[in-house]
């Protein structure tokens, strides 16, 4: 053992570094309680500030955290991307923006016009079979006597649930339209199956890096959220949960099983039976968010927890607003035994969803234009996606990694490591290109040379030519 | 001054009336901290437990309130109707069915058909304008390019809202279209609007009695109601108000300032200007829900206390819900000084507002086909509330009293002291008539013997015999 001499400027980063090494190893592990401040500098024999800045150091680092009245806990074993095992979590913050006001800056003010929206995970207009889409709104209110005008049953239409659950067959789902709820998108039946399962204060497995909409929830539901990382090839790290479950209380998980966002990766069916088993035998509620299950890229469409779920533990969430007609804002969840508590909390927010969206989605369904219309855009997303992959590779340094996504709409992109994801998001919006920077994925900066890029718009030359602009930017703020 | 004999088995209950009547004399205000149940037992020369049933006794009334940590104030004084001066709350509770129950069994399980909806209060079809209403959503859909598939801004339809500013000039408003964000109906107004300015835990005053959805919305967002009293001509009780906030902590106002619900009182403007000058005076914003302010009798629509709103403090919320179509869920607020933190909210839990009913509304005000409906409206629902009126006061026995609505949609009816509305409204259900009872628009038993009536299907031979079976009933149920 190293014993720390005082008058060493630094030692406090070598305390900091042998902890890094020590959780890298699997020496320490995520939940394990670290010493006191005080208990480390009497073992250590260095002063309390130098012991206190090591942890303040590998908190910055996104490797341990505080727990208030409690003492610092490990939190976060190394990312594991395929491309980049080696990577470790940076070193600094990003500065004075917070998230938050991150993501804001990225949604909030883009203009609508002349910018190339390449931080939009949506279906372009081009893929959006207007037309059919036009006519089963039109349809659907000449069908009805009161023109849809009359407040929708609480639970939501029952057209539309009979199409969700019809539907279901698809992700090896086993339901009727008693077990679904309809929301305004995906986003509102999220929020509600975690308001019906937990308290402000309680703490929320999330995946990471994850969907940046995902942490403006919980700081709106006052909700804690606990990291846990996603491999390319196999999605969440169940053993890491496993793990944390150890020692920290886990009031409920929200997790993308299938094509996670941003990595794109997809849990095998397997490991998904066997997340759902570890979470129903601790009577953990997990909300599933399956909005990009359809959009898959191999065979078969990806089962989902729900498919797993005996006991009613998960609560699946999804929308028609990534395969079909964002603007429609027709959501719903399948929120097992917390189906009551849901349509409480529904009835309190909104009494009911609007009807002319939903009745015009059922039409949609019940005419078969659903099927047809998800086979073009599966076909035109992948192709896009290849496009993407080769334009970046194209126009990017040589030392970018990418990911590769087995469906949904986002590339994963690494950049070489001296490079501010944030910086480049505001260089690149001086040439009115729009991507999402790596830090509005985590809490930290632990992905701040990480982009998304979104493949949902065809591949032209406006697209081809910001790769270009890209690239050069990157190289020019590579340090 | 009485000196109590132990020996007295009712001795509580002579405390309690003593303390009713200086409540009802003024001498106690609401607000004023009552003894401690010891200083009281001590005081009066009264056992602990004496003092202490005496005080549950005038909890049960709603006479006075226990608040944690802090003892017992007194909380209400006599609600005032002016045909039931003598009015004093009821002295039992209702049993075993709490409030939100009530409202679930009155509202979440009543079947679509067969039953007589007296307890609804929206426009019926035939005082809609569907042909027209139809024509605006498919002509919104041809006009756009995208069908209105695509997301909305967050803000809101940019038509829609520029159409809110220009209506607002009706209730003396001046705004622009920068100064509107558009909701999911006007209960995700409230929401966003109470977000934006209260913690759980936080009091906000509201109306008494008051539409039950308030309810739900306080304690789905953990926040403690004060009622404030409503009178018939005058409206909400300003100066009860003022009183109150001398030592209870308001954090916030929801009120209907025009035709509440259920009583149908509008406050004057110059209380309404009142109201906004103190409420400005101590910072405390004022969420106004003016969804009513549209269903006028009197020749003008009258102002909002938004009109009157120079600092920004006033929220007004409302909708198209009671006016046009309830089932579009195109509801707006205009936040005022705290604009940004709605947007926020609106941001975190929905991205945005579905964007086809927007646009349909947008384009039926534009077409200049709102105010010729809006006309009709009013007129057919002048002329159904009066013959909901007499019809009532020739079917129900003598001393039943009927407000006078000045608008809206429903009269608040006073029973005999005897009768428990929550009966009524079971017997009723078996003759497959739904009416609301008193006890869902007050946290206690208060308006136990008042029932809601709503005008709003056409006066006709069911209505007129569902009024008979109900006049049947009440002279059964009266003790």
């Amino acid at each position: 053992m190293i014993i720390a001499t005082p008058d060493d400027d630094f030692l406090y980063e070598k305390i900091a570094a042998r902890f890094e090494n020590q959780v890298k190893k699997g020496l320490l592990k995520p939940g394990d309680k670290l010493l006191s401040v005080r208990a480390l500098s009497r073992e250590q024999g260095i002063s309390i500030s130098t012991a206190y800045k090591a942890y303040v150091e590998l908190e910055n680092m996104g490797m341990i955290e505080a727990r208030p009245k409690s003492g610092y806990y490990v939190k976060f074993s190394p990312a594991r991307f395929s491309n980049s095992p080696d990577i470790k979590p940076p070193l600094k913050n990003t500065g004075q923006v917070s998230v938050t006001e991150m993501i804001a800056m990225v949604y909030q003010n883009m203009p609508e016009e002349s910018v190339l929206k390449l931080s939009r995970a949506a279906p372009p207009l081009n893929l959006i079979p207007l037309a059919k889409l036009n006519r089963s709104m039109i349809e659907a209110i000449r069908k009805s006597p009161s023109g849809n005008s009359n407040y929708e049953t609480l639970q939501g239409n029952i057209a539309l649930r009979k199409q969700i659950a019809k539907n279901a067959f698809n992700w090896g789902g086993n339901i009727t339209e008693e077990d679904v709820v309809t929301t305004q998108g995906c986003m509102e039946a999220l929020i509600f199956c975690l308001r019906a399962v937990t308290e402000p204060g309680d703490t929320v497995a999330i995946e990471s890096p994850t969907y940046f909409g995902i942490f403006n929830v919980m700081l709106s539901l006052n909700l804690k959220v606990l990291e846990i990382p996603v491999a390319p090839e196999i999605g969440l790290d169940i053993e890491y949960l496993e793990q944390a479950m150890k020692s920290v209380a886990i009031k409920a998980c929200l997790f993308v099983t299938n094509f996670s966002n941003p990595v794109g990766s997809c849990m095998p069916d397997e490991r998904k039976r066997q997340l759902v088993k570890l979470l129903a035998k601790k009577e953990i509620p997990l909300i599933e968010d399956d909005i990009y299950g359809e959009i898959y890229f191999g065979k078969i469409r990806p089962h989902t927890c729900k498919s797993f779920d005996t006991d009613g533990w998960v609560m699946l969430c999804s929308s028609v607003s990534k395969s079909l007609a964002p603007g429609y804002r027709v959501g719903w969840c399948i929120p097992g035994r917390f189906k009551e508590q849901v349509v409480n909390i529904k009835m309190m927010h909104t009494i009911s969803s609007a009807t002319p969206t939903q009745a015009a989605i059922a039409l949609f369904f019940e005419a078969g234009r659903y099927d047809l219309h998800m086979r073009n855009l599966r076909r035109a997303l992948y192709t896009q996606c290849l496009r993407y992959m080769q334009g970046i590779a194209g126009h990017f340094p040589p030392d970018t990694k990418i990911s590769r996504p087995q469906g949904g709409y986002a590339l994963w992109i690494e950049l070489d490591k001296s490079i501010n994801a944030f910086e480049l998001y505001q260089a690149a919006m001086k040439h009115n290109i729009s991507i999402a920077p790596g830090q509005i994925f985590s809490t930290d900066a632990r992905f701040s040379n990480f982009i998304r890029i979104s493949f949902g718009m065809p591949y032209d030359d406006v697209v081809d030519n910001s790769f270009k602009v890209l690239g050069q930017l990157v190289s020019e703020l590579t340090g």
